[in-house]
């Protein structure tokens, strides 16, 4: 389908649908003795037994299914901050997807507040209603703060995808280049374009798979000790990677062996990419137009290329990776999304593609395999009960 | 079936559906067409309509029908405070019944916060998620003061069924009272046995309904002018009522018309109902087990006897009330939920009663009929639009 008619297809869908998302009984209701028993005076037999053993809550009740996706609306797809009531056309879209890949529960909560102690406070106080707390669309900065808050306050898992779900699926796809071709990923050095909450979240998580040379760009340029404009989640990168200044990302380029576009379309030109090292990995991930589209990548000698998009080889896309976090960390009742639970996912995507199978056009499972969240969700889940 | 078998039912029940509501999707999500509409990239079309137009989300999203059951388990059942987790095994059993009976989509929001500041805060910041706000389960007199700053500050409508839910169905059961005998309803002596959100809130309505001579009772007596230790909504009734000072709910019920039971079970003898004015009406709802059994009452002369209960005749319960309401404001968009459309809900509930049938026996409809929640939906719907 062409852009155009896809468009016009939502559009119509959702007037047609009112939406995208309801609420179902999972018990009958239709006659006295089925409402006597669902309802009252019923109810109050497990109610008591709930007050009782607080922990009953998740075999009586369906909170260990029950995720809130919370937004405040603020960074929207590429729209930017578009506001609660039409970030909920976006959220039901993606509760469409959390049903269909992990079996949760989606109920969006789009809040008309930006403020990070009201959004966390909000969420502390719902957290009896939910298994899980998933943030959606929060702009960077505040993104990491409301993460960071929730995760050291709430004792159910809380995950911003926009983060984390990105980060997973490239060092995926890296973890798999590797294995492909023999090399060793701490050597190499990485270009990051973007500075938004999933280039800064792939920048973490590059760290922890013992990648050190990383040159991140944001939209004023190279992130270096001399800026003085950074926040403290840009400069903590800074301080950390190993990478020598550098004045321009077609500098930065030069030499590199890893891209990783996070940013727009069209940053990239052909000679950036032919300045890169031997064999090099372009990832140019922005949607729905990357930095640099991958037959101009091939032309130029890259090697390995993925795009966000998936009518090209190569999807390197959060849903990857979301669906097996919830699923596994749900089933596993963790209280939080580790470390080494995100690993485990890597992992578990990576293995996912067969050794016979595995080359420069299949370095990834296909995002629409229905048997990935599962294979994902278990190594989640034993990560998250070996803690 | 017998109390024991229907909590025994209850709780296998709960426990192999793991609670009773689930989110469902209304649209397919099989494949990537599909996906690419339902999500991205063809989620942004809808967005961008939202965003420059947010009156378009009622019809582009789930909004319009999803109804946010608000609950902190101060007040649940007759078990009291049993906290937001005990709490959701009812909120669910709600939840069914609103699907069931008014279409709406039920999200429980069991809340870990007493306090009225933050629970009004709390829905102000989710308003934008929801048609209507539904409070559950709130303990008096927080649930007035919550109930009166959310209907003052919140665009979509605020209903506290506990409160308003059961004083409907009473109002209902007496305007019919008054068509089956031909008397004035305005005259007759009232007795309210108990002074909790319901006592207050069917106090006020029968206020509206032009009667006047109201005496109530809480668990130390009788309310009256001197009593130093009533809060200010108990206080208003007692300033507003035209009834003589009496000590005892005994004494109060001598050659009293009409007998309001929501207190507790056994309150009033067989002696105390023969004390009372010549065809009284004893109306005794609490729940299972009424103040006095309808029999005991038949026996002593009432003659308009009705409980909280589907085993009985004349049964006075809010489920006659709140699906009505519900459907009604979500249909017409209601800003609010005004006297006029809870006036307009009685008298559709007493109407739905034809002439023909009317009786000692019958003066109100099955809260069950499937059919009585659009009748009353309609009736509200109209009030709602001429105002």
């Amino acid at each position: 389908m062409q852009e155009n008619e896809i468009y016009q297809k939502a559009v119509e869908l959702v007037a047609r649908a009112r939406g995208k998302l309801e609420v179902c009984c999972k018990v009958g209701a239709s006659n006295l003795e089925e409402l006597s028993v669902a309802y009252t005076p019923g109810v109050a037999e497990p109610t008591r037994a709930v007050f009782r053993d607080k922990s009953l809550q998740y075999q009586y009740t369906s909170r260990a299914t029950m995720l809130a996706i919370v937004t405040d609306g603020t960074a929207v797809l590429g729209l930017g901050n578009v506001g609660p009531e039409a970030a909920m056309v976006v959220m039901e879209g993606k509760g469409v997807m959390l049903k269909a890949f992990a079996g949760a529960d989606p109920v969006p909560l789009c809040l008309n507040t930006t403020d990070v102690e009201e959004i966390v406070q909000l969420v502390k106080h719902v957290e009896p209603s939910f298994g899980f707390i998933f943030l959606e669309d929060i702009a960077a900065p505040r993104c990491f703060e409301i993460e960071e808050r929730l995760n050291r306050e709430l004792s159910i898992p809380v995950f911003h995808d926009d983060q984390h779900g990105t980060a997973m699926a490239i060092c995926a796809g890296l973890t798999n280049v590797a294995r492909l071709s023999g090399c060793t990923l701490s050597d190499k050095r990485v270009v990051i374009s973007g500075a938004g909450a999933s280039a800064l979240a792939t920048a973490n998580l590059l760290f922890e798979f013992g990648l050190h040379d990383i040159t991140m760009t944001d939209s004023k340029g190279v992130l270096t000790r001399e800026r003085t404009d950074l926040n403290k989640y840009k400069k903590a990168i800074v301080e950390r990677s190993t990478a020598p200044a550098c004045a321009s990302l077609a500098q930065a380029m030069e030499g590199a062996d890893i891209f990783i576009g996070l940013s727009r379309a069209g940053l990239v030109s052909r000679d950036m990419v032919a300045s890169m090292n031997k064999d090099p990995i372009v990832f140019a991930l922005a949607n729905p137009d990357p930095e640099i589209m991958p037959e101009d990548s091939l032309a130029v000698g890259a090697r390995y290329v993925g795009t966000g998009r998936f009518d090209y080889p190569n999807c390197v896309n959060n849903l990857l990776a979301f669906p097996g976090i919830v699923k596994g960390a749900m089933q596993a009742r963790a209280r939080h999304i580790t470390m080494k639970m995100k690993k485990a996912a890597v992992r578990a995507i990576a293995e996912y593609v067969p050794d016979d199978l595995l080359s420069e056009t299949y370095l990834l499972p296909n995002p629409l395999d229905r048997n990935l969240p599962d294979t994902v969700a278990a190594a989640v889940a034993e990560a998250a009960e070996r803690e």
